[in-house]
């Protein structure tokens, strides 16, 4: 197991800045008043294909071989990492196969088919989705890029923080939201060098909180099949995730599916950003529990803005 | 009647510059290969209040001398500029009477009372507006801050262009809706002296087109209760914004409801920011008349991002 090193994010960094964005930081005099904490929103929903997983996924690409890169990629995905990859790959001009369970948001499929990936449905389970891809990268002899627990995914996630620190001047706490542990190890990756005061703390839908859980037992506790509106999160930690998590990690917080609801229309009122319900996580987790984070700069990082906007989670029917 | 100058936008700028955000601009890929232009979006929406409308009521309320500062101020609006004035006078700690339509969408009405502003509400009319503005303004005394046509409030607004011109390194267009043209005239005031090359156009709901017919006719033509879905543009234009209409901006183009609303969808999904239906209408403009924006370097002003989440205009019931 290779364990991506900080110079390995900045290297990340020179490569993908290209393709990527350096997305806006929000903030909201309502939302600071709310919680007598002062939070900084990174807007990575900002990305051209909406989710921070375009720069892991920039980095795999464009760090590939000629000979590698014709072959292309593959990978599975809950959703953003399948647009995001096929996003970078159309960038550089190979193919990308991705593997999606067949309950993905249509939106996200949408996404991966506009960028010229090439989608292979399976169950909505793990096992289900690595049984399909065994299958389908077989077939094609792309390169597996792992949506989070990659080194080079990893590396270029951590670029996020780095970026995020410059952008506010530094924070107290970094919260993220955590499914399988991509941004989260990242973050660590970048802000256990460059800021080693600023707390990383993990946000997780109590209906999917199999990160949290493992965080308390100090081992991998994997769900199959865990269902929360938050799709984007319902992913299991791997082992290169797991050691950034159990060595980094200050707290998880879990917030339920309506807390989840209602701070991701709250952001989108006050934030005026299109926000999925994934990333409404974090504010979710802040605003349960503001002892622990007021009067603390707080950044909270929007992860993706790819939602079906006929279907918000509030409206009924 | 006093014309509001380019070194009056200036003052306004430094006046202001505490008050306000340099907002962001933002961009889409996806936007610019189906317009065939490079598209680049201002998002006043931003603001701390939600719209642009906080430039040009923080000109006015920071501009008071300290005895009428005493008074406060008085306005009658359709929603963000009340919400605006509310929020300057909350900042400089004055009052604030704000006459509003009793049909403006209540996320409105909630922004004035959670900045201080009191309401007297009207009917949906410019007759009932300025009569139940009479009364309220005899009764408090306070300074009127015309939503548009007052110069104060007009050079504040063209503090946006300024950012906007220097953000983009220069544009061959800015389109901004259209309503009492408050908005239209700061950005013909900055643009004629700081890029008198780039062209001033105007977008409109067909639904509340008096400005355009105007525009066509040579003269102000006023309707009363106009209605359109985009709820800021159904005002008329008054002789200081008509002053700036007519002899600087070279079209203006109008869009039917429904295209508005595919407009606004179409932001939202894509730029992934909460626009209200009015600031839809200058991409609704782009889209329907391809030729004459293609290859351009265009601006949109994104003007507000006040909605009524639980409302939108694409989602039946």
């Amino acid at each position: 197991m290779y364990i991506p090193t900080y110079d390995d994010m900045l290297a990340a960094h020179t490569r993908i800045k290209p393709y990527i964005r350096q997305t806006p930081v929000r903030t909201s005099d309502y939302l600071n008043d709310l919680t007598g904490a002062q939070l900084f929103f990174k807007c990575e929903n900002f990305q051209e294909p909406g989710a921070f997983k375009v720069r892991g996924a920039s980095n795999a690409v464009f760090g590939l071989t000629e000979a590698q890169a014709k072959k292309g990629v593959a990978t599975h995905s809950s959703g953003n990492h399948a647009s995001c990859l096929s996003y970078a790959a159309m960038l550089r001009g190979i193919p990308c196969n991705v593997v999606m369970p067949r309950t993905a948001p249509q939106a996200k499929k949408d996404t991966v088919r506009r960028y010229g990936g090439v989608i292979t449905e399976c169950e909505p389970s793990t096992s289900s989705r690595e049984e399909t891809f065994a299958k389908v990268q077989a077939a094609t002899g792309g390169d597996f890029v792992h949506p989070y627990n990659d080194p080079r995914v990893i590396a270029g996630q951590g670029t996020c923080a780095r970026e995020f620190i410059e952008q506010t001047d530094g924070l107290d706490m970094v919260v993220a939201p955590i499914g399988g542990g991509g941004m989260i190890s990242g973050t660590c990756l970048t802000l256990s060098t460059l800021a080693p005061e600023t707390r990383v703390i993990a946000a997780e839908p109590e209906a999917a909180d199999d990160a949290y859980r493992s965080f308390k037992a100090g081992h991998i506790i994997a769900d199959d099949s865990p269902k929360s509106i938050a799709d984007g999160l319902l992913v299991p930690l791997k082992d290169l995730t797991w050691h950034f998590v159990s060595n980094h990690v200050s707290e998880i917080y879990t917030a339920s599916e309506q807390e989840i609801i209602d701070a991701m229309k709250l952001a989108w009122k006050h934030l005026r950003v299109v926000m999925e319900p994934s990333s409404a996580v974090p504010l979710a987790c802040v605003l349960k529990n503001p002892e622990a984070f007021k009067a603390n700069r707080v950044g909270l990082i929007i992860t993706g803005g790819n939602v079906d906007l006929d279907k918000l989670p509030w409206m009924k029917g």
